[in-house]
């Protein structure tokens, strides 16, 4: 098993005083994500969980519909990083090989901006009706992930993604240096474990960008609920998939921009 | 002139009341980088500084090696975005297609994320020997950009980098809910005001993660000071590329991780 932190020499100045020391930092690793002997993307992370990131990263990026999609995966340490060597049914591979090799080609139509941006854009699939959940149990489950984060309680560097539902409590949280790849990693765990998004809260603890709702849509949860602000773009992308998105999630209470029909007093 | 942040209704459940208001939340936009006719990346980041955006996220990609090395700029609205759309000379988009056509490639070699990972890792360039900082003024830089980002203190939810000279004190600040395009946009606006980086430090709000300090070092910038921890990977390159690593900066101090030599008392 990797080393999710380590601690590093380090000289502080504090208060008008020099001191020698160490602190405990976050791990970063490269992780190649190569689907039968091709790579198709490197992203920067934290090596911990890697088959969750792995089978979460090919979900949420549309290469497979689902966990079944792989056939098989190795993880194999390099020297300078990990190769996450992901094997596809040959007919699979061959429709992402040709859709890379589209995306490529300089096509010279010179309106090319238009197409990757829908493609960047495109509609999220629409969440399930879900359950309603009381604010308390909002506060009470952001509050819980506190003392699971176990990497951020060493580094207080790392991003968390959490999965919580009335009956079990966090089902599974997982840590990245990266916020994109501990959502990657959760939506991972949760479909090997064949986890039914629609009964829970997709809870995180950074910021809500666009492909954070993305994520969530992939993953099927109705409830989002993050400690930092979401963008007007976030609030748009939720509002369509029909997500209720929370945020600014704090000890005291929340702000919800999107379908607050799923938050009720004594839910 | 695109807005930069936006108000947002939303309904807070605070203190087990709940009321009606509104929210100013930072804009998200799909930018698209298109050279000669082809896109190359759709980031979804801040619209404003969008020239200096191109010119950074160029640099910094290694596809310019100088401001110089763009024929000319277009920025193109679109319904759902943005069209950065840049011209190089032809013999430079030859190249850029040729690299892209490579990247796409399956080679099958059952090997490949060596390669990806040695490219993701390429040792950035050793930055100058630069000057000395006194701590006072490493704190007083960083306290200073706190009332120059004016879409964070509206927002309190997007990243800036800036650059700060004893002469001059902070020459440029952008902002951007990315932290990586932040910095791209300071490298542009840094690269078309040609300003000599070797002569000041580069503030960052934000963690500091690999490529942070790959894109300070492509600035060329000795000493780097941000307000967030840096990764165990980001220390190890910045050992590598002679930059000053300061982080975890506050009020009261900050802590070095690398080439402490350029901090003394009374610099």
């Amino acid at each position: 098993m990797d080393k999710t932190f380590r601690a590093i020499d380090r000289q502080a100045w504090r208060q008008d005083r020099v001191s020698n020391g160490s602190r405990s930092l976050a791990e970063e690793t490269a992780l190649a994500l190569t689907y039968n002997g091709g790579t198709y993307a490197v992203m920067m992370g934290t090596p911990g969980d890697l088959e969750d990131f792995a089978i979460g990263f090919s979900l949420n990026a549309g290469i497979i519909q689902s966990v079944d999609g792989v056939e098989s995966l190795d993880i194999v340490h390099l020297e300078d990083g990990v190769d996450l060597r992901i094997w596809l049914p040959p007919v699979q591979a061959a429709k992402l090989g040709q859709r890379r090799r589209n995306m490529a080609g300089p096509t010279g139509c010179g309106l090319c901006g238009v197409d990757s941006i829908a493609e960047a854009l495109v509609a999220p699939a629409t969440v399930g009706c879900g359950r309603c959940f009381s604010p308390e149990q909002i506060v009470a489950a952001m509050h819980s992930i506190q003392a699971l984060q176990t990497i951020n309680v060493a580094t207080r560097a790392v991003h968390a993604a959490a999965f919580w539902t009335p009956e079990h409590g966090i089902v599974a949280l997982r840590e990245d240096v990266g916020r994109h790849n501990a959502l990657d990693k959760l939506t991972g765990a949760l479909a090997r474990g064949h986890v039914a998004a629609v009964d829970g809260m997709v809870l995180l603890t950074s910021r809500v960008s666009i492909e954070m709702v993305q994520k969530v849509a992939s993953i099927g949860a109705p409830v989002m609920v993050a400690i930092s602000a979401p963008t007007t773009l976030a609030v748009r992308t939720a509002e369509a998939a029909g997500i209720t998105l929370a945020a600014i999630a704090r000890d005291d209470g929340f702000e919800v921009f999107t379908h607050p029909h799923r938050i009720a007093a004594g839910a």
